[in-house]
């Protein structure tokens, strides 16, 4: 136990053991007091820290997000032989499940770009309760919606790599190579937006329990 | 300002200041202390609502998910012409996503009774973290699972009902037409699954938030 005789010396002595993570019990007021903001501060740090991994991975899913849409949106592909009457063609406007996919990871994409400030406020902020609480109910709905989109697309890309022999829905990987290679890339890169969006809204709820 | 010269004039005073939503600053220390007590039990009182909704969702939540688990799990239709080779049938095995659907469904009703407990803890220990923190956490996780298996499900059924030209792959709901309304109800039950899911997250965040 640290002999308070000067706040200076309690102080450097006080941050060694927050820095330990243990806050010293000194009966001095004024000591008492500074410990009660260091504890504050260090309770407001751990929080801090959530908050900045929160950003990264935000960034992280805005990429992911991006990558998705990016990749779909783009998706057409002519194949080399055509009859009189039909050329064949594949685009992911030809799948409904497609189009959502696009338009829902833009929507994803537009919200995440938009998050990153109320993100900001909470690494400046860490006590702040609106900012988190807000973005844990948006967070929240975004996973559902992107959830929908990447498993969606998914129930269609595994149709086209293989097929269904009761419905008899043949398979058309073996013709559209590139554009199955790249559907089935957007719909990884959507998981992986899905498992951020995921950890975000354990993230926030543990920042927002109360101690 | 109420002059607190007896503890239970002061309490009914209290009480009524209470109702209106805002507790008076006495200077007593036995007053104050019943003050802080009041507050407390309203503030628990305010959590154990929640709680019990909470409960009651999700009692909903289990009736949609087994009614969606019963219902995709049952869809077999056989239909009452045939060749020489093959009978026209349709189950839910035949198609992956259905499958799927059926095993995630089931395992979404199986986490909401086995949750049903730490709900009525909730309800008994309004200010308990552990337990809320606990379902927040799996019920995002469920959420996820839910989404996933009713969105891929919806994919197929939507395909099952118009089919997709591009692909070649043709509309079986005019031969199979019980074997898409069961789908087709399926796929709506397990979507109120979702929702119910939803507003389940949003409540424990909210019942999370520190004042």
């Amino acid at each position: 136990m640290a002999d308070a005789t000067t706040i200076d010396v309690a102080h450097a002595e006080e941050t060694r053991r927050e820095a330990k993570g243990k806050a010293p019990l000194l009966a001095t007021p004024v000591v008492v007091a500074a410990t009660t903001k260091a504890m504050e501060h260090e309770k407001g740090g751990y929080k801090r820290g959530i908050a900045i991994f929160d950003f990264v991975l935000r960034l992280g899913a805005i990429a992911a997000a991006l990558a998705a849409t990016a990749t779909m949106g783009t998706t057409d592909q002519t194949l080399p032989f055509f009859t009189q009457f039909f050329q064949f063609q594949a685009s992911y406007d030809d799948m409904p499940a497609f189009q959502f996919f696009v338009i829902g990871m833009a929507i994803a994409s537009g919200y995440l770009v938009l998050s990153l400030p109320f993100s900001i406020v909470g690494i400046v902020r860490p006590h702040a309760v609106a900012p988190r609480l807000l973005l844990i109910v948006l967070d929240t709905v975004m996973l559902a919606l992107t959830t929908a989109c990447a498993s969606s697309a998914a129930a269609i890309v595994y149709l086209a790599h293989s097929g269904n022999q009761s419905a008899n829905w043949l398979a058309i990987c073996q013709q559209f190579t590139d554009f199955c290679q790249q559907t089935s890339g957007a719909v990884v890169a959507s998981f992986i937006a899905v498992l951020i969006f995921l950890f975000l809204v354990v993230l926030s709820a543990i920042a927002l329990r109360k101690h």
